[in-house]
């Protein structure tokens, strides 16, 4: 298998001067520029589920949750890292029908080559059964980004009076497919290949659009929507010291989330973009004074709210509709499947 | 348990600039360096049984094979990253006392802490039941160093003629204790510091001496010994395209490999030499004029053999007695508990 993947990812000359095949990969940064290094776990049943995603579906959701926290402090992709614990049976071609695992490379290699970044090592393993029962699926990601020294994009940089952004064509796209998915699995095992507008079975990581926020200075904080709109909030509120408001009427909504709500699997389109997670859009803030377009690189930006002084007794983050303080607005991002937290 | 890892684990000015708590670690490597990066996994029932191994001699283990991988370059360390899945009951305290987490994390950041090389961030997620069953620990360490530009020490440098060394104490350690840890598991509980002379249960991984014999220029090729010498030096071969010669009789033989022997739980003390895995000694190969220490940093060095040309119908690695061919050697490391490939 390792022998497969090295020829199927030759090192082209550029950052990465070994890659798999040593002790270790060598990634040569360039003069005065900073690492931004991140890992997530894909864990069967934890994060998908066999049975609802095709293979190439969790591959390039494995690759893009490393690629969307180096998005979120506006690094560049120079290798991605694989650990992939595996059953025996999915390394296997039945009546030369690909292997689960090759159809696995195939989704996360098809994003790698789209966002231009190698698969440079890892490790692989036999998944074990365990008291009789056949071993789960176990991936782990590890992406490697440069950034110029000191400009890193971080949570912790928002200042008060700042305004708060989002990234994308709506929140709780995501979470509005995962409904779906739930309910008719069978509906989507045909989606081999990556296809605009599926939020959950092939989120686009922001790359170009953290790019470009770190290297026009536009941004003061970001992170990236893992956890939901509400937990991360309190996340970047948690690190930068501050509160924040969110103006309920400007959040934008992803159009499945609508139809989730039409359809009556969730109790409100708003709830699910406010709670729902892994949208892997950015969240960020600006000075008030800075000029954020209208969209980057073909990604629009939409204004949701701003960041105040903490004080005692307030919560740390409101929701307000038309500048009216309505509620608290409490981190309960959506755990999918089962409990699972992360950077 | 982020925030309690955060304070057991503060940034001390240096090479890490921003550890656990945003989307990414922020590393700020030495101008002019490159970086060696690697990832191994350590899987519950695969490199370690958690009615064999003290939680604290797992989590040393985990860290030891990613710092080994780097000593095989000659990078020095300059962070870790750990991807870990657990079972929910190995989070919680029982009657006061330290929880199976803590346990594990005492054991590797022990290790870190001798080594000096924080633990940057990762990734924290609960291992899913199964079909009823609790799930599994699952960990993955990455470990990043430093190595200055084109001078990492690579498995492919080997010339013709150059000899081959190893490090240590002798070989077959780390198999003699696991045969003896097998046999009584129980004798092995109370290890819970890592104690020199246990090299299955807490091996030494040999930075200093690889960074010594990167810096002194002395070694053309290394390799770290995780498989066990016949595989791991078939990779050496394999990857600088020539075959070797080993002369059985000046092989190494760890104490404990003698002792397995006696106690008639491994055939031959040499056999557990040449096929034991595990041992994170180095295996490095040295011009013929090159002076080589009898000792780097306290650590022995022992010459076992020479490279030479590969030669059609000639095995890549003969076994040699006193000067004489006697048998082909071929790659048939262990694989302890179940089969796991590794880089």
């Amino acid at each position: 298998m390792i022998a497969a993947l090295r020829a199927r990812n030759p090192i082209k000359p550029g950052k990465l001067r070994l890659g798999i095949g040593d002790d270790c990969a060598i990634l040569r940064p360039n003069a005065g520029d900073e690492l931004a290094i991140t890992t997530d776990f894909s864990l069967e049943n934890v994060h998908f589920r066999r049975d609802w995603h095709s293979p190439e579906a969790i591959g390039h959701r494995c690759l893009a949750r490393g690629l969307s926290d180096l998005a979120a402090v506006g690094a560049k992709p120079m290798a991605a890292f694989l650990s992939l614990a595996l059953p025996k049976e999915l390394t296997a071609r039945h009546r030369g029908k690909p292997a689960w695992v090759e159809r696995f490379f195939d989704g996360l290699l098809a994003l790698a080559a789209k966002m231009n970044v190698p698969l440079a090592g890892g490790d692989t393993a036999e998944s074990p059964a365990h008291k009789g029962k056949a071993g789960l699926v176990a991936a782990d990601i590890v992406l490697v980004g440069g950034v110029k020294r000191g400009r890193a994009l971080l949570r912790s940089g928002a200042k008060p009076g700042d305004l708060l952004y989002v990234t994308g064509p709506g929140l709780g796209g995501a979470g509005a497919e995962l409904l779906a998915l739930e309910r008719n699995p069978s509906r989507f095992t045909a989606l081999k290949v990556a296809a605009p507008g599926h939020p959950h079975l092939y989120p686009e990581p922001r790359i170009a659009a953290g790019l470009r926020l770190r290297k026009r200075g536009l941004a003061t904080a970001a992170i990236d929507l893992s956890d939901g709109l509400s937990t991360d909030l309190h996340h970047l509120c948690g690190e930068s010291g501050l509160a924040a408001e969110i103006d309920a009427t400007v959040v934008p909504i992803h159009p499945m989330a609508q139809l989730a709500e039409a359809a009556g699997w969730a109790r409100s389109a708003l709830q699910l973009a406010l709670h729902g997670g892994e949208d892997y859009e950015l969240l960020f803030t600006a000075r008030p004074q800075t000029k954020i377009p209208r969209e980057l690189d073909g990604v629009a930006i939409h204004a949701i709210g701003r960041m105040s002084k903490m004080r005692n007794g307030k919560p740390a983050v409101t929701l307000l509709e038309e500048g009216k303080a309505v509620s608290e607005l409490r981190a309960r991002g959506w755990e999918h499947f089962r409990g699972s937290s992360s950077d």
